[in-house]
């Protein structure tokens, strides 16, 4: 068998093809590139029961992801993330099958750490010596580190209100690093002009065409891990959507091999309501979004007005009879907390976002009783210290302390 | 087969035996204890075989863990990290075949989950209803999260100089917490009085005999992901030293069942210029330490001027022929930036410690040519900000940036 089983670069809008062994950014059209892997070739020769020997990270499914030589492999464990049962805020928002995807357990904290492993292999598969991109934190600090570890030269902007720790992976792994005052669409102007002006490799968010493969990994393990059997939801956080549109394209894969069964879960994008161009297209039955002005979320990584691949969200949404729904800011913090205390798990914002999300449309009764629903927190808690408001009393040598009188830590 | 083949406690100092299903915490001579397992019965029945289909966490190794009903378990999907190759660096102190054991990625982001998920799930089976500890942050930090998902409360002191962000942590798991205008010793006497007026459970380090077990699956995983083949060397942050005592007592465990067979790997307790008690007294060929005076150092993990088990981390260096080091500041943080600029991975000041340690070993030939060396990053460089100084020019939208001219992520 090949490590891999790629075969192309397709485009999603006008079908043009291009070689998946030149370095290729956008389509001549505009549109994000998707990669093609010859799936009847591997149908007959690939079975679950080839991965259960191997290792618990991500490159477990190397036939269906774009790196042909091994040796080429740029990892720092990547993946194979907890999916862990949430029974008691399930119970609290009356959904009796509920699983948090865990992303906050990975290499740099956060979902990011999926798409560099793969997109940064890949760029050293191609003979990329450098890089740039936009961010909006968290990706800029996966990309930065894997980058150094793939001896790949790299330069990020990002906005000046991104969380600081990711200035800090960034500014650790040797990138050449700046901020700016403004949001990532600046930042992304900013990376345009040095593209150009340096002729480096765009990895901007689906401005090369691996990044989705590697966070398409989410869906394979989230499949993997529940034996094969589809879950009905999965609620993702929406800002370019990649991990959305990778899920939706891992699960398509997988069918296409005959490894899932039945109808795909509906797929949910939840945005904050201070950037939610998704969620107005989707009401609006539109297959693109249009710019959202003024965007403002404490949920940084969602903080996106205009995605690239907004139509391929829109699209894995209606494909899949999803939706899309937009939550308060203040909704999330409250349910960050409420998780921490009742399950133990401090997660990020934008992971929060998805139980609001849950709990929204378990009361609408879109999400129906006894059904598997699962929510994908894209990242540590750890990473956003100032969503948690903290008051500590301080003691002297000596002092006593009060008991605890805490309630909701009780069952 | 049963979950658990616990026995009983012993003491390692006075030999006295206590039940495992009633709560214990000192020996009353005053030592920790320790768990037993029936062995014997066991390995008649345990394979390395078993393992390869249980799901990738610390629980996959049940039968040698103290948690007898599998409906304890509180987790949050911690274990199995990833055990990374660093060529890089180690071509850099002419290590050929060099490794470090991740434990940035698992929840809570330090290795300290590991314990407090095997703690608190003992906990939970024993009725225990509240705990209390003194912590440098980390150890509070998971366990105030592992209980908040157990049900059981917690309350917490801490240094005002621990890392900031396992403030937040204890805070947002609805943790009844505390800082001290001291170290972790002072801290441990607030907790001590605490315990007495509330009658609460000690799960201060070693004052409870579980997160030992919790720590030693360290070993284990390290013997696994080897196909239980042993290292040379094992580099440990050595603080309290319990991990090094669970690493040692694993390797024992596996030894006894005949999983692993020759030499056990030379252990090496790295400790930090401003806190070496365990130095000093291995130096000095003494099976205790001293208490160290005005102990200081940025690697907060590490500060731990007596512990309580020094006597079980100097006979496990003894045993295995290991050594003591002692590493200072400057050096460590100057690693720190090295490995995450040239491997990509952004570790903790503590790991960053066993780095150098191996550098100055291998240099002393005290390391040989071809050894296979194992580094233990004990925590995520992300709840370290601190320990990274970060100088970003900050742009307006419109401007342009510099090309990259950093050589350090050149190969």
């Amino acid at each position: 068998m090949k490590f891999s089983y790629v075969s192309h670069l397709h485009c999603p809008k006008c079908n043009q093809k291009y070689d998946a062994r030149e370095k290729q950014q956008l389509c001549e059209c505009g549109s994000p590139l998707l990669v093609a892997y010859h799936l009847d070739e591997l149908k007959k020769e690939f079975t679950p029961e080839l991965l259960t020997k191997r290792e618990a990270n991500l490159w477990r499914y190397h036939e269906i992801l774009p790196v042909e030589h091994e040796e080429n492999v740029v990892s720092l464990g990547e993946g194979m993330t907890p999916l862990i049962a949430m029974p008691r805020i399930g119970e609290d928002m009356s959904i009796s099958n509920l699983y948090m995807k865990d992303e906050g357990i990975i290499p740099s904290g956060s979902f990011k750490a999926r798409g560099a492993a793969v997109g940064v292999s890949k760029a050293k598969e191609l003979g990329i010596e450098e890089l740039a991109m936009p961010t909006n934190g968290n990706a800029g600090a996966s990309w930065a580190l894997y980058a150094a570890r793939a001896g790949i030269k790299s330069s990020i902007v990002m906005p000046v209100n991104a969380p600081k720790i990711t200035r800090n992976e960034c500014a650790v792994s040797g990138s050449n690093l700046y901020l700016v005052n403004g949001l990532i669409s600046d930042a992304g102007k900013i990376i345009g002009q040095a593209v150009n002006d340096f002729s480096l490799y765009d990895a901007s968010t689906l401005k090369e065409p691996y990044r989705i493969e590697g966070k398409k990994t989410m869906g394979l393990e989230i499949a993997e891990q529940l034996n094969w059997e589809m879950p009905d939801v999965i609620l993702y956080p929406t800002g370019g959507g990649v991990g959305l549109i990778g899920i939706y394209k891992a699960l398509t894969e997988l069918q296409y091999l005959g490894w899932i069964n039945g109808r795909l879960p509906r797929l949910v994008a939840v945005q904050a309501a201070g950037c939610a161009p998704i969620v107005k297209a989707w009401e609006e039955g539109k297959s693109v979004s249009e710019f959202w002005p003024d965007s403002s979320t404490i949920a940084f990584g969602i903080n996106v007005p205009k995605a690239l691949g907004d139509f391929l969200v829109l699209d894995a949404i209606y494909k899949t009879e999803g939706c899309a729904i937009a939550i308060e800011d203040q909704s999330l913090l409250a349910e960050q907390q409420k998780i921490a205390a009742i399950e133990g798990a401090f997660i990020c914002p934008e992971g929060a976002s998805t139980f609001v999300a849950a709990r929204q449309l378990r009361e609408k009764g879109w999400i129906k009783d006894g059904e598997k629903v699962i929510t994908l927190n894209t990242g540590a808690g750890i990473k956003y210290p100032d969503t948690v408001q903290v008051e500590v009393p301080i003691l002297q040598p000596g002092d006593r302390i009060r008991k605890n009188t805490n309630s909701l830590s009780k069952k």
